[in-house]
């Protein structure tokens, strides 16, 4: 329930305001080579790093690889990567003890366990995918010493103000995507989404968006069809983060509208490889990677912790108005980028390591 | 890779032009009553059914129960639904031994096995839902005997001509989905989907579409985090039928562009229970069922298979053009009606095992 | 629950009485040749083959591999494999209905699952090992087209007649163990087990025993610690076989006696090759083959249906003398020598399989 | 791979000499009220507790855990374990990176991962069965708030020295297993193993031996047939505990000897319950629970590390002489009590967990 991943299987745990969060990797291949540095930076990525989305809550998130790792080799035995939880003042959270706020997952976590840890959401906190940030970057680094493998995940929409086509990412610069604090890599579109979050910043209201991820080099062959589709793997992985209400791949949605003259990608030979002259199908079809790009979308719901006063009830039913106090993010979309990053990264490990045991 | 439900846990097994397509399912429990004149109703269901999108090839699904059943109810054993497949003619899909026809999945399987059976998609195929349908209907008999929910998927879809607005589902009569050809509940748009799929019969082409699904009566407290959330485990379900390319739940990307203020459901007592004014959180809140509907929407992809001459490459390389005879469907997506619901199904019902663990 | 295997993973499913026996295969490599007649060989060896053991029962058990396999190569999707139950006189079963035998699963199954298929021990029956014993040789042809590992097992012990000792194999000729009836390859220890079986037979009673397992040329490096280590996960597997009490192997129980000095196998190097002097680990330390055979016991208890009159109860509790008609075997042991290979070679192609996955 | 439990799944990582050994719990039920000084207690008494066996290495395990727990109540997410390694004197172990130490798990560690953490033996070490002791007590105060059930196991054989018949444990007094240094609860018995041990002490030498484990109070209905029959279950645990070498339950390997007519266990109705006459069975048929006492006995081969000089191998292939410098334990057995009972607990709350699920 609190593993992703079949072979390379990633077990979560910890809470928002517990000792720590963390995480274990088990069915890492040995003899990996680790770059700490870049471990920790993806995940400092995930940190707010600015003025206007920034949450007051101060985080040091140092990790901590307390197994598995011998000599900055893996081992082939399981990983465990912790994070302190540094700020522990629970008490500031004691008034939120007995309030169900809107639609965060106070009620549901009540009602399923009978107990919640209320602390700043407890388990249901985005603040417990800081170690899959982690993971997933050990991912990343198997996939680049096996393969050409190259994950970017960017912002292709904040609340209204969108990428002009987020399936028409050919033309932008994915080698740049942390050039603007929106993680957008087109400038204009960028300033736009600022100006968005700048007027709701000051309404004291919050937004959604878009995640757009794009991964180039796969090799031919990774999912497991019937029901470890790479497609199927990468949506239950993007619906497992914080606030993600949609996942499509390729034309996803819009391929509906679609006929099928129009959507078929007719193949080709190139340069000796098979390839196919459009990519409408997002480079998996039938579940299996066939050499395109792989891309895909992911929707965010705005942040439910909105500074306007809201109604809504206490454990006890009784209706109650709900301020909450200090400052919170406007919109975590571009927090958002590595991990969904990471998450995709661990997919692909994954399917790299399935893909092995395919043929005798 | 071939099972899905972790508890209630269906394994696929079978091919378009096997012997048999089937399915076993371990963790139904014992002392389940079983209607089979019912699941092979809903079987039926997935048949093509009319003039307009049928195939040529005609199915009789008989589903043969041949384990965990005695005298009609479950005995807590594996339970194994086999179909027979019918209609050997291996030879008529002779002459796509060595094609790989555009936006199958020929060649995505041929490279990652290294062999394949061509016959009529073989694996990927979408016969291969049929004894899963069973399974399904197995699921919902399990649910009608232990829960009030009832699940109903419609068409909101087909190519251009939708639903006004899909998340509006309430005012539709959801009792009589297959009171027309189109599983559409709205006859109106039901007419233009027709007219639209007349037409483009005649232009030899094919059709994507949409289709809406809603769970009513759900028990609160559904789904496990972190990885199992109830929206994560009905997306992957849903990410493994044939031809999908999205899943949202809730208003899904639509949420993307609203404030939290307008998106956030204020909770409120009515009769003595928990609910939400709005829904825009599709029943699902930290990835537990929150107690109000829940609803959700799968992008289907046009079919691949179209009258009109397509260039593509064989195995060798080597550019072809492919005609590819006989009857086709138009559009698969009033006959994924069932599979979707029977997904759901099996989603659900594995999640009402699972929430029996919750507590002490 | 119902399955075993990680990666070439076996689902079971079927009932004595049903209409078939079967399972599926799941995770079996594309491109593996498959000799069927090999296959029915192995299954055929599990029949009683001869006049002192036989059941009454005359059963054909004629393999049907449904799905997975195309034009004799596996195709990398599951393989399902059925034999039909043939001799469905289920009223010979009806005086069973109501009574709890004596040391079988009767009670158990129906305090379980408050239902039970009564019919000749239904779920509980050893006949669903049929189709596994097959799927067992799948494994052991993958085995043999990577590997040149080589799976043999004997009765080592009927009743109170024991080979002298059974971890001094070294002696037997394990290319013949069919040889004789009881498939004991010391043909004076076969003899004086026939005689007992004669005499016990006589007696209207029934014997258990042992059956060693020997497992030669097998890859350094197969296991995967902690929890999947290859003893524990060889253990697993025997200890699901029907009538199985104990498992150990190397010196097992004996080694408990013994001193370190005793014990410890000293490694030297033999052409090039690390091995061992000695080998009292049985060819395993900390959960992974050290190249060195892996040699097993498995004690199996007497038979259960003994002809003499025994008291039990029936259902309802109350005090009943039961007589079993009909001829049943004095040992079921022999019989379960191919069943002990088949398990012994799933493990193993299973963790040839994992151990692909070791290094980067 | 380092996973145990299907419901109840406890994650194990770590090595000896590594910062921290711990686990992680998922499936544990909210609710649960704990008692962190009972788990430490049970912790400590893994610890060698007196001078004879002692090793050298002063572990002072204090348990820590870091999630799933609030207000001393499960919660219902992971329970994270941790146990902070004290003692890391590497360059202790430095003398051994070289070497493969006879009947360690050094050679076949390195050969599998082409990498291994040698100090201590990493990985193969006992030590991080720490973590999994306070694992299983979780479990077992699970199963204090759920059932009567009581685990006990106990030393019945040192070396050469074993109780009578380790079958026949109903006399002894299990409640005082701790009353001497060699938990075993014959103190005649207890006396001769430490006069054994003395001697071997002396000798520079080590011994194995045999636990037996006895569960009382098990309700009827518990093991998942076919593949997680509740002794396959226990015996996979059991053969993962470091130095095992068999596993055998109820009568186990002596059954083999018996005949029907003496082996089957008799039903009865004692009180308007069904037991049985007799217990040969060791309370579990056709893989399920029947009510009576479970017991199992596991055998543990001699400790590997003795003070006498070895012949063995450098990494290079060269004959070397090892002496093993510092104190080490002459027996582990003792200490492998509280192991064997945190196991099975594990083991059988998974059970109980299943067996909710058996019916509608």
């Amino acid at each position: 329930m609190n593993t992703i991943g079949q072979l390379f299987s990633v077990t979560s745990f910890g809470e928002s305001h517990g000792s720590h969060v963390g995480c274990v990797i088990d069915g890492c291949p040995a003899g990996l080579l680790l770059d700490q540095d870049q471990i920790q930076k993806q995940v400092n990525r995930r940190k707010a790093n600015q003025s206007v989305f920034a949450t007051a809550r101060k985080e040091e998130d140092i990790i901590d690889i307390i197994s598995g790792v011998f000599e900055n080799k893996t081992t082939g035995t399981p990983i465990c990567i912790l994070i302190k939880n540094k700020d522990l003042k629970s008490e500031d959270y004691d008034q939120l003890k007995d309030i169900y706020r809107p639609n965060h997952a106070d009620y549901t976590y009540a009602a399923k366990y009978g107990t919640r840890d209320h602390r700043g959401g407890g388990r249901s906190s985005v603040r417990i995918t800081a170690p899959l940030v982690a993971a997933g970057d050990i991912a990343y680094q198997l996939l680049q010493q096996k393969t050409a493998i190259q994950t970017t995940a960017f912002v292709s929409q904040i609340g209204s103000v969108a990428l002009m086509n987020r399936n028409e990412y050919q033309h932008l610069d994915l080698l740049h995507i942390d050039g603007n604090e929106l993680r957008c890599p087109d400038e204009n579109t960028a300033r736009r989404m600022k100006i968005l979050i700048d007027e709701v910043q000051t309404e004291g209201d919050t937004l959604g968006g878009v995640i757009t991820c794009v991964v180039k080099n796969v090799p031919v062959g990774l999912g497991e069809p019937i029901f470890s589709k790479l497609h199927a793997q990468l949506g239950h992985a993007m619906l497992s983060i914080n606030s993600v209400k949609g996942f499509e791949y390729g034309y996803g949605f819009d391929a509906s509208a679609m006929k099928g003259s129009e959507y078929n990608d007719i193949f080709e030979m190139t340069d000796g490889n098979i390839s196919t002259q459009t990519n409408f199908s997002g480079g998996i079809q039938g579940g299996i990677s066939n050499g395109m790009d792989i891309f895909f979308h992911v929707a965010f719901k705005p942040i439910s912790s909105i500074r306007k006063t809201q109604q809504t009830i206490d454990t006890k039913g009784q209706s109650v108005s709900l301020n909450i106090g200090g400052r919170h993010d406007v919109c975590a979309v571009p927090r958002a980028v590595p991990i969904v990053e990471a998450y995709a990264n661990i997919i692909v490990a994954d399917a790299i390591l399935q893909a092995k045991l395919s043929t005798i």
